[in-house]
C-alpha cells in the first residue's frame, strides 16, 4: 500500500518534469524565393495558408498524441506532396524534357538514420520512399529507375507520371523554355515551393523531412540539396534542419549540417547559428532561400533571405502561426 | 634607382615569407578496409605502393611548380583512375547488373564552388565530370544519363563500358553474387579502392577530390558518401577532406564536413577533429573507413578505423611517404 502510493506520487511528479523537458514543436515550410504581395492573390495565399496549416495539424496530430518526430514530419509532408500548390510530389515543376523529376529526404536525429532518394518520377510521395530506403534498405541515398525499382519492393504508392501534372507548372515551364530560346533575362534560378518539415517529439527526439521537384526547366540529372544529407536535410541528437532555396549554395555551404554543427560546437543559438549562415554565407556567395530548423530545448529558427517563406510552426507553448512575407 | 631597389627587397623579404606562410602539402588515399597482410601479395602490394608514389608525383609536381590545388587533386586522382588497382575509373567494382557505375566529386575550398556527379558509365574519369560540373555548369550535382549528356557538351573523354572491366573485380562480383544466392555470411560491406587526394597550394588554398565505383554488387541506384559534398568530400577555406570507408556511415555523420566544422568552430586540431569522428562517431554507428585531411597551416590527417588504408603523403617541409597498413 504504501509501495503503491510512492509509486503513484512519482508518476505525479515525473510526468509533469517530463513535458516540462521534453515540449513538443513542429515548423514546416512550402518554400521561400522572390514573391510580392502583387503577385499572390488573397485566394492563392488564403490556399497556401489553409494547406499550410492542414500540413501542421497532420504532424502536430501525431505529436500531440506522443507519436514520434518521424512519423510528425512524414505526415507533415506528406501533406504538402499531395497539394498541388507546392513545388514537391503532386504540382512539381518539370524539367526540360517536361518530366517531373523529384528528390526528397529524411533523417533522424535520434538514431542518426537518413534516407535519400533523387529524380524518382512515378512515386506519389517521394519521402514516403526515402522514409523506406531509410528504413527497409542498408543504403541511404538511392537514385533514378533503382530508387523506383527499390520502391517496387518496398509499402510505396506509384502513380502515373500525370498524377504530377499542373497546368500552373506547364506553364512555367513554357516559360522559362521561352525565355531560354529568345536567350532573354535569365529565367529564376529554382522554383518556389520545396516543402519541408522539423519535429521535436514528446521524448526529445528530432527528425526532419524535405520534398522537392528542383528547379524548372533543370536538365543533365540536376540534383539540388534536398537529398543532399547535410545540405537541405539534417537531424541529429540536438538539432534538425529543412532547408529550401537555391540548392546549389546550401551544398557548397553545407547549410544544414553548418548549422547544427555551430549550435554544436561554438555553443551559438540556434537563431544565430541561422542568422550566420541564412543572412550572411549564402548571400556572400551569390545564393538565397531559407531554412527552418528546431533544437532539443524547443529553440526554433525560421530564417530566409528572400522576400518570403511560406512557413508554419506550433511552438512548445502550443501558440501557433502561419505567415509568407517578413 | 632607390625605388627600384626597395622594390627588389621587398621581392626578397617577401618571397620566404609567402613560402613560410603557404607550405604546399598533398596527402592522397586509395581506400580503407580489412586488409591483412597475408591477402596482399608482395608483388600486390608494391604495384599499388608504386600507383600511391606516381600519383602523388602527379600532384606533387603541379604544387611544386606553384600550380593550384584543384589541379593537384585532379592530376592525383585521374592517375589513381586510370590505375586497374583501385576501385575508381578503370578498375572499378561492377555493380549487380555487371555494369561499372562511377561517382565522384571536387571542391575547391577558396571558392568553395563544387562539383558532384553519380551513376556515370561511360566516362573515363569521373573526377574531370566533377570537376567539369564545377566549372562549366551553374549546378553542383548531376547524376545518371544526364551527367553524361552534360559531358558530352564539356571537354570529357568518354570510353566503352568494357574500358573499366577487370578479372579482378569481376570474379569479386561473381563470388558476392554466389555468397548472396547461398545466403551465406554477409559480403564485405564495402569493396576496397575508392580514390581521393586533398592538396594545399603555394596560395594557401585547399581542394580535395574523392572517386569511386561504389560497392560491389550495388543495386537500386546506391550512392555512396563520395558525390555528397559534406560526407566524402569537402573543402573550404581551412580545412579539406577526402574519405572512404562505408559510405552509408559517412554520409549519417556527414564526416567531411564535421571535421572541419570541429576544426573551425571548436578550434580542435585537424587530428583531434578527425580522430574524435572517424575513431569514435563513425564506429559507435557500426560503421568504418577513413578519411585524409589537410588545414591551411599544413597539419595533415591520415586516420582509419580499419586494419589498413592505402595511403601516401608530401609535407610541407616536403617529406614524403607511403603507407598501408598502421
Amino acid at each position: 500500500m504504501k509501495r503503491t502510493v510512492i509509486c503513484l506520487l512519482s508518476v505525479l511528479v515525473a510526468v509533469p518534469a517530463l513535458a516540462a523537458e521534453h515540449p513538443v514543436a513542429l515548423v514546416i515550410h512550402g518554400g521561400a524565393g522572390t514573391m510580392t504581395r502583387d503577385e499572390l492573390s488573397a485566394e492563392r495565399e488564403a490556399a497556401i495558408r489553409d494547406d499550410l496549416n492542414a500540413a501542421l495539424d497532420a504532424g502536430y496530430a501525431v505529436l500531440r498524441n506522443g507519436g514520434n518526430a518521424l512519423d510528425a514530419v512524414t505526415a507533415a509532408v506528406v501533406f504538402l506532396e499531395d497539394s498541388p500548390r507546392f513545388n514537391a510530389g503532386r504540382g512539381a515543376v518539370f524539367n526540360a524534357d517536361g518530366i517531373n523529376e523529384l528528390d526528397a529526404a529524411i533523417m533522424d536525429g535520434a538514431t542518426q538514420r537518413a534516407g535519400a532518394v533523387a529524380a524518382v518520377h512515378k512515386v506519389k510521395n517521394p519521402v514516403r520512399l526515402a522514409r523506406a530506403v531509410m528504413e527497409q534498405s542498408k543504403h541511404v541515398m538511392l537514385i533514378g529507375d533503382g530508387a523506383e525499382a527499390f520502391g517496387r519492393t518496398a509499402d510505396v504508392e506509384f502513380v502515373e507520371p500525370e498524377y504530377f501534372r499542373t497546368e500552373y507548372r506547364w506553364k512555367q515551364l513554357q516559360d522559362a523554355k521561352a525565355k531560354e530560346a529568345a536567350q532573354s533575362s535569365a529565367p529564376a534560378p529554382y522554383s518556389i515551393g520545396t516543402v519541408g518539415a522539423v519535429a521535436l517529439d514528446v521524448n526529445g527526439h528530432i527528425a526532419a523531412a524535405t520534398s522537392t521537384g528542383g528547379m524548372t526547366n533543370k536538365r543533365w540529372g540536376r540534383v539540388g540539396d534536398v537529398p543532399v544529407i547535410g545540405a537541405g536535410t539534417w537531424a541529429d541528437a540536438q538539432c534538425g534542419v529543412s532547408a529550401t532555396g537555391w540548392g546549389e549554395y546550401f551544398i557548397r555551404l553545407a547549410v544544414a549540417h553548418d548549422i547544427c554543427a555551430r549550435r554544436a560546437y561554438r555553443r551559438d543559438s540556434l537563431e544565430r547559428a541561422a542568422d550566420e549562415v541564412v543572412m550572411k554565407r549564402v548571400p556572400a556567395l551569390g545564393g538565397d532561400g531559407g531554412i527552418i530548423a528546431l533544437d532539443a530545448e524547443g529553440n526554433m529558427a525560421l530564417t530566409f533571405n528572400t522576400s518570403g517563406m511560406y512557413r508554419a510552426w506550433v511552438r512548445p507553448d502550443g501558440s501557433r502561426g502561419t505567415a509568407i512575407f517578413r
